[in-house]
């Protein structure tokens, strides 16, 4: 087992630390500390709503640890250049650095001697693998149910949701697949593939290929990526949809998002953003959106329950959010849709 | 002034030597041959309809050029593997290799030694450029008119269309850019980008900083990729739709296509796809299908002008043929629907 240090320094807030909270979630058992000088003395939990009592830092002196991650998913997914500085003490310490950046580390000189030197190693979870194609519309024509996690901005939460479906499914018996398509996603497998990283022409391609590797599942839950109505992502979020060809669709929504991040654009209203998804979807297969995945941390227990009802009864859906409520009645709808879908499926 | 072959060995047909009849149409005095040996005899003319008496041939002996083009734009963008030695050939007697497949033939060791053995030149122009970032939403806040060419399924004209525009604004009196999104675009103009071959994550930012570039321009035509329906290619065609925030679109149509190209999906109405691509462009910037440009080669002349007045007819667009009939059906609407625009803008 890894031990990590998840180097945050300066961006220790929800948006850009994604990947950092992440693995505080799932892999947390492994996790040593967080690296960020603007924290120290509070711990996870207080700084990220996750992570129990694991403690800041601002120095690896003295950590048992070794592994350095790169603890953000930024627009861009650049290095802040004030980071390389840890990291060649890092390597110089002989850990190993765990990337899931744009910027490839393995590409850097200083990092590369360093490592060669110290007996360190440089990981890019973001290097797509080789050999990817342009897709061939196979996905759907696969026997397994595949269920994409949809979102009507970016960090809403697509990945957990189909983390926690994943093992909600398969305490139901069913053998399911959590596939990621993003770099947190893989670092919490150790699997998938980085699609946004990909050579646009085969991101459906790419898509495509871990719908076919695993289709002996009953269930596959694809991570989404972006959000259709993201005017950075929005390709990513399109190529994804198609190549996956999912049945169906679980939403992710956030309700004190009022401008798309990263513009100022105003939110489309959801069920507008739901009915782009359907239309876009059936382009390629038919497809529903089920179910919604609803972010209400930044509400009061009451506030929230009133929210998921409204959301419900507005859109004809189950609500939930799945942090805090549990995701039964999303389970409940997947399995539904599927006994509908199945009636004239092939399995 | 360049003197080249067009190499399409095997793949003589208007799907698949899309960049040949393209250089053929807009570059056709540089070229000196056609490369197919299943050809010999026939003119360019006789197989694409284009480029004259420009004749095919099997061998490279004794033809007075300096480039080998690899004349080919195929689905994934492999080199076939039967061309290999044909371009060894071309590198043995000095010749420039002018390549935009996926493949980099720069990266090739045997072709890499060759060239530099006999002083020729290995040039990818589908290799994209450095330095590419995410959009920044600032495309739509340019003052230049930007129309983009779309279509309901791949390879139905959208680039020649830009270009024909491109020339007419020009004729009316008007500053105006052609911007390349694809290989052949880049070959015939000598500048832009190849979008599907950028890393997915910065496709909207490539073609943001193509019309940052031309803001200068009164109107830009960007050429379009893919089709929103196409399934292998809809993400390139929504990040650059995204990315470019036109103010109008010039809707491509082949009346032929009852499948889309490259899969067996049904070819869904025009008017479906139109909404489509309204729906989505709509999400960056208020946009619309302002007139269809039809590729009718395959009707007689009465049928064709039939056709184009009942797509007219159905739609309320002008609709025309841009090589039978001209654009400038086109050129007016596209004129009219930038004063309309133009009242509550900032030029």
């Amino acid at each position: 087992m890894s031990r990590m240090i998840l180097l945050t320094e300066g961006m220790s807030n929800p948006e850009e630390a994604k990947t950092a909270t992440g693995l505080l979630r799932y892999r947390g058992e492994e996790v040593a500390a967080v690296f960020d000088s603007a924290c120290i003395g509070e711990t996870a939990q207080d700084v990220f709503g996750v992570g129990g009592a694991i403690p800041f830092v601002d120095s690896l002196d003295g950590l048992e640890a070794d592994t350095l991650v790169m603890g953000i998913a930024t627009a861009g997914g650049e290095l802040p250049g004030a980071w390389r500085d840890i990291i060649a003490d890092a390597l110089r310490s002989g850990m190993k650095i765990l990337n899931g950046l744009h910027t490839f580390i393995s590409d850097d000189p200083e990092f590369a001697s360093l490592a060669a030197e110290h007996g360190g190693e440089l990981i890019d979870v973001r290097r797509p693998p080789a050999g990817l194609v342009v897709s061939s519309n196979e996905a759907r024509n696969t026997p397994c149910f595949r269920v994409h996690t949809v979102g009507h901005d970016c960090g809403v939460g697509k990945m957990l949701t189909a983390l926690e479906l994943t093992t909600a499914v398969r305490g139901r018996g069913h053998t399911a697949e959590f596939l990621a398509t993003g770099q947190t996603g893989i670092m919490i497998t150790g699997s998938g593939i980085p699609i946004d990283a990909v050579v646009s022409d085969f991101v459906a391609g790419a898509a495509e290929q871990l719908v076919l590797e695993n289709r002996d599942k009953e269930f596959l839950f694809i991570e989404g990526q972006g959000s259709l109505v993201h005017p950075l992502y929005s390709g990513v979020t399109l190529s994804l949809l198609h190549g996956c060809a999912p049945q169906a669709m679980v939403m992710g929504y956030d309700p004190t998002r009022t401008t798309i991040r990263h513009s100022a654009k105003p939110m489309p209203p959801i069920a507008e953003v739901i009915g782009l998804y359907e239309a876009m979807a059936n382009v390629m297969a038919p497809s529903r959106v089920v179910a919604v995945a609803a972010n209400t941390a930044s509400l009061q227990e009451s506030a929230a329950r009133e929210l998921l009802v409204s959301l419900g009864e507005s859109l004809g859906l189950p609500a939930t959010d799945v942090v805090r409520f549990g995701c039964e009645p999303i389970v409940d709808a997947v399995l539904e849709e599927r006994r509908r879908v199945g009636e004239g499926a092939e399995d």
